[in-house]
């Protein structure tokens, strides 16, 4: 088997080894799929190298199928279609016995807290898998994790049919988060500065806006009737994407924050006060939210065929790293088929 | 009768004046007590000289009894003690319509964008009073409004029996917020920085601390068992408040933002990320806060009595507003009785 290593300093490389045989309660896969995650860039490029032990195999979105059984397995077989729910909590923390062991204290986010699945063959706990809906093919079911993401986070925005939407970011996970709004029967914006992110937004069918090139609170005024939006999500990662989230929001409007903000940010209290607006965290996902993105990505209510813009060779991920640092790219993902398998 | 009058320049003049007769739909109280605001206080001290026209009757926070009845008004006679909800909207706007419009796009905040209560006689449109329980003194009954404020926050904040409820900042509003939150069978922490507030919260049986003494986290740590608070009410209207308040939350907890912060502030939303926490505006109340409030006060579950710390005779009133000035009061009740009634 191969498996690709990232080993600090902005490095990932590509090595043989030995597959790992299923323990107990434990499947091996073989991978089909590995897309890469924002998260993914930012280990490579050091910034998560406090939490990441190199050298590290990561990746965290996938597809595969079971290549093999250990003892204990119940309810799974070989050639089974799979991907993965990376998340390992440990069940005794006061988050997990509240019932979110999604945020558990002690989270093992596999892939970066453990050996990810940017490899051919990859074994994992039975209780992280999650079954493929027949005819989905492996490279769309790369995306159900992040569509997981999405759902999650269009949940905690409690979006309702009719509803009018704003998403600040069309990267990735915005174009994501947008589509399951938009399958929730909600009336979606996409506010987006680069003009190849609104194109791939138009080519799924949502609508745009460049915030520099029109007044964002006239056109959503206009848009509203003067209410203002119902939710606004955040994606952008931006101090200005904060402001144009909290400003257009109508009464009693959630702001559901979906980008990682590692710096405290400026928000407009006042307007957070005058409006009685609802701003949310919103951190992975639930299981319900991992088999709902399943079938949207199956049904097509999410577009995933179309926002994968690269397939590259497990040999050639470096490349795939590089094409998403150039911009332009969507969803890259690292087929990891055909690279010494089992 | 008499009325208090700020004239601009952080000036309140006393005057007499001629009573408004109640027109159709109003009534005409005999104001008893009317108690001062921090919004007040900023009035008078020139913060809010862009909303509030000169001169102006201030006040908002008050009891009475109706004095007269005007034509075609029905359920209410001379002699009825009441307070006034002193919010008048407009029912036509995106909010009223959404059923919100206790933030109504076109608010009429009685007491500070039309004529209050600090005065002797006041005429009010029927709609806006509320009935004052059997027995509750009139004194206390001027507290209503501010403890529909903390009904409306706790509400806000969803707190349940038995959760662990953090209040930052011990004054009038802050100490109401804890009385309501302990009503709701909450287990209640109040940061406080003043002794003077810190010993006032004692004496109502509720527990303390000073977080310039003492690490917030490590005691919030040990008092949750490592959870950390389910619910936080910043109330003290600092950036070391919104601080404190977010650090020390456990997995999705609630942050009320009850005081009002005019300038943007920076929040830790990597802290709002990693626990899913939310963070609410809340704004005045809805007519049910006003009723349990009402109701809260006369039972003696708001301790309002303990809370009053001094009368002042409507002639004193710049008396009145020197002592909150100067620190060390709690609530300043301004006495509308006899003052020329009529």
């Amino acid at each position: 088997m191969r498996r690709a290593v990232y080993t600090g300093d902005r490095t990932v490389t590509v090595e043989d080894c030995a597959c790992v045989p299923p323990g107990r309660g434990q499947v091996r896969i073989e991978v089909a799929y590995t897309g890469i995650c924002g998260t993914d860039l930012h280990i490579l490029h050091g910034a998560m190298d406090n939490r990441v032990s190199t050298p590290a195999v990561i990746g965290h979105e996938m597809s595969g199928r079971i290549a093999e059984v250990g003892p204990g397995v119940e309810g799974w077989a070989v050639g089974d279609r799979v991907t993965v729910m990376p998340l390992d909590w440990c069940g005794r923390c006061p988050a997990c016995r509240a019932g979110h062991s999604h945020i558990c204290h002690n989270l093992n986010f596999v892939g970066i807290d453990s050996a990810g699945s940017m490899q051919s063959s990859w074994t994992v706990p039975e209780r992280l898998l999650v079954r493929l809906p027949d005819g989905l093919p492996l490279a769309r079911a790369a995306l159900v994790e992040p569509t997981a993401v999405a759902v999650h986070d269009v949940r905690r925005g409690q979006v309702r049919a009719g509803e009018k939407v704003i998403v600040v970011g069309g990267g990735p996970v915005g174009l994501l988060v947008a589509s399951v709004a938009s399958a929730a029967s909600a009336d979606v914006l996409v506010l987006e500065l680069d003009e190849r992110r609104r194109e791939v937004a138009s080519r799924i069918g949502l609508n745009t806006m460049d915030p520099t090139a029109e007044d964002v609170a006239q056109r959503v005024e206009e848009w509203t009737a003067g209410a203002g939006a119902d939710v606004a999500f955040e994606v952008s990662g931006s101090a200005s994407g904060i402001a144009s989230a909290t400003d257009v929001l109508a009464v009693r409007g959630r702001l559901v924050m979906v980008a990682i903000h590692s710096v405290p940010r400026e928000v407009n209290l006042f307007r957070l006060f005058w409006r009685e607006l609802t701003i949310l965290g919103a951190r992975v996902y639930e299981r319900e939210d991992f088999e709902r993105a399943a079938e949207l990505v199956a049904t097509g209510q999410v577009p995933a065929a179309e926002l994968i813009s690269r397939i590259v060779p497990l040999d050639d991920v470096a490349s795939a790293f590089a094409a998403l640092d150039s911009g332009g790219e969507v969803k890259v993902l690292i087929d990891c088929q055909g690279s010494g398998r089992g």
